[in-house]
C-alpha cells in the first residue's frame, strides 16, 4: 500500500532489484489481479507474503451486515491461505450508524472472532487485531490501544489471535510498551508496522502517515522494544500518503528502505 | 470561543438575553478588549467567569524559551484572577523543536508545575491540565490522556493543581471513566467541558469539534459519570469549529443553549 501506483508486477520486480524478499499485501490489488496468479506472481519473484491487509469490520449490529461482514471474513482468511501468508490483519471497524456505544461494539468484535477463529485454524492463518489511532475511534476502528486489542486476543489461543503492533498507531500512548511486552511474552505480536508521525494531518486524516524518519516517532526505540518483547517476525513500513502516491512508485520503495535502515533498524 | 464571532459586549449581551449566567474566556479575545475592562464588563451583565483559556507550552527545552513560557503563564494567573475565575486551563505543549521524546516532555511539565504552583496560590488560581486528544500529541500536547493529566497532578495538593474533563479529548478511551472516579474523589476535576466527535475531521484537526448531538460521543452519560465524580463546577460548551464561526453567533449561542438541554443535561 506504500507505494500502490505500482501494479503487483511491477512491484514484485522492484522487490527483486531492491532485495527485497518479503511484501505485505492488501485485498483489493490482489482481488483485481486474481488470488491464485498473484500467489504464482509473487513466489516466482521469490517474494513471500508477511500479511494480508485487512479484514475486521466485525461491528455492525444489524444482522444482515454482519452475515455479510462474517462471509468476507472467512474470504479474507482463504485468500490469506492461498497467498502462503499466515497473518490476516483485522481493522475490525467503527460505530455502526446511529450508534454511540462503544464498549457493544467491542464485544461484537469479540462474537465474530469466535466464529472467525476456527476457520482461521483450520486454513492455518492467524488473526491480528490492529489497535488504530483514537482518531479513527468513530468510523474505523472502535480499537483504539493495544491493551484494548490485546485483551480481545486474550480470549483465545495465541496461535490463533494476537495483535499488530503499528507505531503511527500507538507511537503516544504511554502504556503501549507494556502492552508490548505482554504481547510478546504470550507469543501475541502477530505483525509489526512502521510509520512516522507528521503534522499537520490531512483532511479525513488517512492519507498523512509520514515517511520513516519525517517525523515524531521514535521508530528505532519502538523497533528495540518489539525486539525486547521476542518478537523475530518482519516487520512492515505501511505509509498511506498522497505525497508518497504521487511519485515514481520504484523510487519511493528504494527510499523507503533507505529510510527503514537509517531510522528503523 | 465556540462563538468567537462575537466581541465580548455582544457576548455579555447574548448571554444575557439567553439566561447563560457562567462564562468561560480566552486570553486572545480579553488581552485584546482590556482585562480590567473584560471584567467591569462581564460583571456589569451579571456573569462570572467559569475558567480561563489558557496557559501551558510548558514543554520547551531551550532554556530562554522557557523562561518565556513560565512568565507568559504568570501573566495568565494574573489574568485569571483579575476575571475573578479560580481556573487556569493550561494546555501543555507539545514536542519541542527536533525532539521526539515525549516522556522528557511531559516531566518538563511537571518542573513547570513546580514553579507556576506557588504563584497561582497566591492568586487563588487553580491549574487545570487538560488532556488533549492523542492526534495532538505531536505539536500541541504531550498529555493525551486523563490518566496522564492526573499522574501529573497528583504531584501537587489538589486545591492547586487538577484536570480538565472534555469528552471531545476523552471520548474513545476506556480507562477514562475509572480517572474521572478517581480525580473527583480528589477533588481534582477543576473544569467540565462538552463537545461532539464528528467526521470526517478537517485538515489540521483543529476546527472540527462538533454541535452538542452531532456526533459520537455519549454526551449524557459522560455528564452522569462527571456528576457521579462528585463534580459540582460548571459545564463549558466549548466548540471549534468552522461551520459555527460562520454563522450568527447569537443563533449558534441559543443553538447550544437548546442542544446542551437536550443532549448533556
Amino acid at each position: 500500500m506504500t507505494v500502490k501506483q505500482l501494479s503487483l508486477p511491477e512491484l514484485t520486480a522492484a522487490c527483486a532489484r531492491l532485495g527485497v524478499t518479503r511484501v505485505g499485501l492488501w485485498r483489493e490489488p490482489v482481488g483485481a489481479y486474481g488470488v491464485e496468479k498473484a500467489a504464482r506472481l509473487v513466489a516466482g519473484a521469490g517474494l513471500t507474503v508477511t500479511s494480508l491487509c485487512r479484514g475486521g469490520f466485525l461491528t455492525a449490529a444489524e444482522p444482515g451486515a454482519r452475515l455479510r461482514a462474517l462471509d468476507d471474513n472467512r474470504s479474507a482468511i482463504d485468500e490469506a491461505a492461498a497467498l502462503g501468508t499466515e497473518t490476516l490483519v483485522l481493522v475490525s471497524g467503527g460505530l455502526p450508524p446511529g450508534s454511540r456505544d462503544l464498549s457493544a461494539a467491542r464485544e461484537r468484535i469479540a462474537d465474530a472472532l469466535h466464529v472467525l477463529a476456527p476457520h482461521a485454524a483450520e486454513r492455518g492463518v492467524r488473526l491480528a487485531i490492529e489497535p488504530l489511532h483514537p482518531m479513527y475511534a468513530a468510523d474505523r476502528c472502535v480499537v483504539s490501544t493495544l491493551a484494548q486489542a490485546l485483551e480481545l486476543a486474550e480470549r483465545f489461543p495465541a496461535p490463533r489471535v494476537g495483535v499488530v503492533v503499528d507505531t503511527y498507531h500507538v507511537w503516544w500512548d504511554d502504556t503501549a510498551p507494556a502492552a508490548v511486552t505482554r504481547a510478546g511474552a504470550a507469543g501475541r505480536i502477530h505483525a509489526f508496522q512502521v510509520a512516522d508521525w507528521t503534522t499537520p494531518l490531512p483532511r479525513g486524516v488517512l492519507t498523512g502517515r509520514g515517511q520513516l524518519g519525517d517525523g515524531a516517532v521514535e521508530l528505532r526505540r519502538w523497533r528495540e522494544r518489539v525486539d525486547a518483547a521476542g518478537y523475530r517476525g518482519p516487520i512492515e513500513a505501511e505509509l498511506f500518503n498522497d505525497g508518497l502516491w504521487a511519485r515514481d512508485g520504484a523510487e519511493v520503495l528504494a527510499e523507503t528502505v533507505r529510510r527503514f535502515i537509517e531510522h528503523v533498524l
